[in-house]
This record gives C-alpha cells, sequence and structure tokens, in this order.
C-alpha cells in the first residue's frame, strides 16, 4: 500500500445524435487529475489543487469524485480514510463530461494507493454511483468512455450493462465550448414524454447505422449519422442560440458532421485530416464570436486509453 | 446477351428483435429460384415451374418477381419482354422473406440474361419495388439481405439506404415454420401509434448493442439481444399462441437466444454449435406439436453470399 497515488481520466463526448443516454467517446483533449492521499481519520475529505482550473463542492456526498472514492473504499473494504485533492481542469457543466472524468480518476486514484487491485470493470459501479450525484440520474455514457477510453455503448435500462468500442485513430474531432450555461436538469425536463412509433424506429435504425459506422471508422457515414436524430437535437439545440450558425459553419468547413455533446452547449464536428479540423475549428470559433458568445476551441482525436495513473513528477 | 439465365436468392430472417424494419439477415437454408427467358413480346410474363413447392400470382402487377424483373428491364433500359418461371421453395408467408426471395431472384436473373452489366447496388431500387407488392410499404430487411447475403442494417427513413455486414460463419441459426398464417398487414396494424420516450431510448439502446454484438459475432450477447425488445414482440407475439412455450423451449435447451422473425410464425433461436443447434431445434418442433401445430424445422447458418447466377442442369 502507497501513501497516496494519482489518476488522469479524459474528458468525453456523449448523447452522440440518435445515442442520447447511451453512446460515448472519451476524448484527448482535457482531463482532470486526482491525487488520493491515506489518512487517519475515516471517511473521504476533498480539497482543490492550488492549480486547479476551476472548484467546486469540497462536500464529499454531493461531489462526484467524493462518491466515487467513497464507493471504492467500500469495494476495496478499507475501513480507513483518504483525502482526495482535485485538479479540475475540464470546465464543469460544459458538455463534456468534467463530473465524470472527476469521478472516475478519484476511483482510480484510490485503486492505485492499493497498488491496483480492482479492474476497471470491477469499478463501473462505483463511477456511475458518483456521476448520478451530478445528473440526479444513473448514466454511463460519459463515465464508462471516461473509464475504459474508447467509445462504449450503454444500455439504457440498465447503465451498468455496457459494449466497449476501439476507435479507430484516424477520427478528427473538433470540439467548441462556448461560455454560456446550460443545466443539464433544465435540458433533461425539455424532452419529449412521448414519441410516434414510426420516429421511434427511425431513431434506432439511425443509431444501428451509427454504431457500424464508428466500428468500420466510416468517418463520412459517422458524421451524417449523428446529425440524424429527430428527438433529442432538435428540442436541445434552442438551448443553444448559435447552435445552427455553429454547424453551417463546421460543415461548410468540411465537416462530416456536427452536433452537440452531453446537453450542451458543447458542440463537435468530425473530420478525418487534421488540417481540415484546424479550419473547422477556426470557423466555429467565428460563428460563435459572430452571435457575441465567447468560447474555447480545440482539435482532437480520441483516446482509447481511458483513464491512468499520473507518476509525473509536479511541475512546481 | 443469352436467351435465358437463372437466379437462386436465399431466404431471410428480418425484424431482429428490435431491429424491426431495419435489421435483417441472410440464410443458408431455402431460397427461390427463378428462370428469365427473353421473348418477342414486351412487357413480363410469369408461370410456375412444374416442380415449384408453391405457386401464386401470374398477374406481373401483384407479383414480386414480376415487377422486380420490369423494373429491372427499365434499369437496363431494354424494351424487349421476359418470361419468368419460378420455382418457389419458400413457404409464402411463413415470415423468411419469401416474396423477398422471389423479387431479388427474378431481378438477377433478368441482369444475367444480358451479362450481368448491374451491380448489386445498382438493383437495390429495383428489388425494394419488387418487395412493395407484397407488404404495402417499402421495406428493406429481407430483400437487401437477400441480395447482398450476411446482415444488412436498413434505414427506417430511407429503405434505399443500408450497411451490409459481414456475418461471422460460426452461428448456428434454429429456424421453426409453425403451420399457421399470420398476415404482415394485419400484424402491422397491431404496432402502437406512440411509445413513451424512455422506452424509445431503451428500444435503440438494445438495437446498438445487438449490432455491435453481431459484428463481434458475440453470438451470446446477440441472442440476448434479440429478446430485448419491449415494443414489437410482446404485441405480435400473441399472434402465435405457441410463442412462449417455443421460446422457452429453446432456450431449455441451449438457446443463447430465441425470437419472431419478420411478423412470424417463424422463429428463430441462435447458438454456436451444431448439436446444440439440433438439440434445440427438436425442443422447438416439440413445443409446437404439443400444442396441436404442424411445423417445419431446420438448422442452418449464414449466407454470406446473396443471390447468385443459377448454373447447374436442372434435374430432370
Amino acid at each position: 500500500m502507497k501513501q497516496s497515488a494519482s489518476a488522469w481520466a479524459p474528458a468525453s463526448l456523449s448523447n452522440l445524435g440518435p445515442g442520447f443516454d447511451i453512446l460515448g467517446i472519451a476524448i484527448d483533449a482535457w482531463g482532470d487529475k486526482i491525487e488520493a492521499v491515506l489518512t487517519d481519520r475515516p471517511g473521504i475529505s476533498i480539497s482543490y489543487a492550488a492549480n486547479s482550473a476551476w472548484t467546486g463542492t469540497t462536500d464529499p456526498a454531493q461531489n462526484t469524485a467524493g462518491v466515487a472514492a467513497s464507493k471504492t473504499l467500500e469495494v476495496l473494504d478499507y475501513g480507513g480514510g483518504v483525502e482526495i485533492i482535485i485538479s479540475k481542469n475540464i470546465a464543469p457543466g460544459s458538455g463534456v463530461g468534467s463530473s465524470a472524468s472527476s469521478a472516475v480518476a478519484a476511483a482510480w486514484a484510490v485503486n492505485a494507493i492499493f497498488g491496483l487491485p480492482l479492474t476497471k470493470k470491477d469499478l463501473v459501479d462505483a463511477v456511475l454511483d458518483g456521476e448520478t450525484i451530478a445528473s440526479g440520474s444513473k448514466h454511463g455514457d460519459n463515465v464508462i468512455p471516461s473509464l475504459f477510453g474508447g467509445s462504449v455503448i450503454v444500455s439504457a435500462s440498465d447503465p451498468s450493462q455496457y459494449r466497449h468500442i476501439h476507435v479507430k485513430d484516424d477520427l478528427y474531432i473538433t470540439i467548441i465550448l462556448p461560455a454560456v450555461q446550460i443545466l443539464t436538469r433544465a435540458a433533461r425536463a425539455m424532452l419529449p414524454e412521448t414519441v410516434t412509433f414510426s420516429r421511434a424506429i427511425r431513431h434506432a435504425s439511425s443509431l444501428a447505422m451509427l454504431v457500424d459506422a464508428l466500428k468500420d471508422g466510416d468517418w463520412r457515414a459517422f458524421g451524417r449519422f449523428i446529425m440524424e436524430d429527430e428527438i433529442i437535437e432538435p428540442v436541445r439545440g434552442k438551448l443553444l442560440s448559435c447552435f445552427d450558425s455553429i454547424r453551417e459553419a463546421a460543415l461548410t468547413a468540411g465537416a462530416y458532421g456536427c452536433a452537440l455533446s452531453g446537453s450542451g452547449p458543447a458542440m463537435f464536428a468530425v473530420s478525418e485530416n487534421e488540417n481540415v479540423a484546424e479550419s473547422i475549428r477556426k470557423a466555429m470559433f467565428e460563428a460563435c464570436d459572430a452571435a457575441g458568445i465567447e468560447s474555447t476551441s480545440i482539435v482532437t482525436t480520441p483516446d482509447n486509453k481511458g483513464v491512468r495513473e499520473w507518476d509525473q513528477p509536479e511541475i512546481a
């Protein structure tokens, strides 16, 4: 047993087009880092590192990292306590799995203290419980990709059931984070209670096509099908005033497709050439700017590794 | 140009669990054979071969083979006529793509007369038009697998859009055709007009899992997910009085999963061992027999070739 260990978990895109609540993908862009330190007193305590770009609640029962760490200690059957020190690099509420990344990094850091006796599979329930604190219900489409890397299909009837997909690494993903806030609970409340049978079948067929394209690395088709969601995005797109202009800019610049991530405001566009991806980034940024909204934008690729121990020395 | 040519197209399973209207697979069990012969007068005429196990309408505008052959002549821009001689080996209305097989074989036989100038892709619309005569609306989940072989995901919004999946050949499929009739139109009329949002999402997630399992050749998971359809099968299963007892018998005998094909009455069960598949066949047959219903049952495997020219000499 070590005295302390650190872990880093990648951000993730979720709700990919018709993959609402089902399909997520880890990205090599941002990630939260968490250090876990054994303490004398039982239970979890939380603090934020001096270089943390964001801070949040330090109540361990209300913090996704706190809950995930606590559940991991339970699985390890360890009665002692742990202090969690969070370096939060993913903007909370941005739509790219900030709370999920913290939950996953916390679970893995605790596991690392004990020499990694638990597999990633062993930690699925712990990180799902952590994520539940953030969204109010159990969703796996950020937390499970952040844990395993690559893309994951999560069962909508039982989020602890999933299938992992290794993503071919020739996919370029351009992401924009408009500086507006969309509350996940509000975005959920907007969703319809019923859909027509024919729409439900069309939705399922788009998702089937999307999964097939993702497994084949057919990015042109992948891009088309992330835009074939007739149920969720037509509602949620309205939450972001510049949604239409950003999408149009991305497509004009050569993106195969462009959609919201999570409940937004994050949007992502796909292509398979780094220069095109950079042109898409500029176009999306300018469209957002023209709407009077500041943003952060980035070109990235999938992360197929998922959470890992962080053993680099800190830069002072 | 030849004077005549023959083609054979495989039967197919469709509506696989949550893959209603979306997912089909060609099987190496039965198939309709069609001979096309050039005639002096323009247009299509239809007859049935002496050894045809079934016969049907000879009105070319009402016969799936007639319509598909006619559309193929249009695509070929040939003004002359063709006689279609049908050897129908797949029981009509059985739920394993009988009308689709005839449409596909007819299109390919006509194409073969001219030396196969058209690709399978070129014939998608022709065979879809043929199938429309049988079901009253455009459905691709039998006709496109029968054309290409393997499994096909068909878009529910545009059946001419599809993605082809090569099926690993270690899958055993046990099929039973109970000797009762289920009318596709009646089965369609039973379907609900709306579904709850959460059920639509669960349906889509089961289909996503199913496609992933199918591509991986993970037959245990494939079997589980063909049974995770909460929308269509709970309604349609009631059309077949012995549905529950046949499924239970199949699962008890070792099937990974068991579901209706098409709108029934065909049912299929999956496993990955020939002996187990044969035990499943006996169990399904006995369950059907115990319900007082005669049946045909068979153990088969996927057909990854699809329609092909039939050049064997006829057995007198």
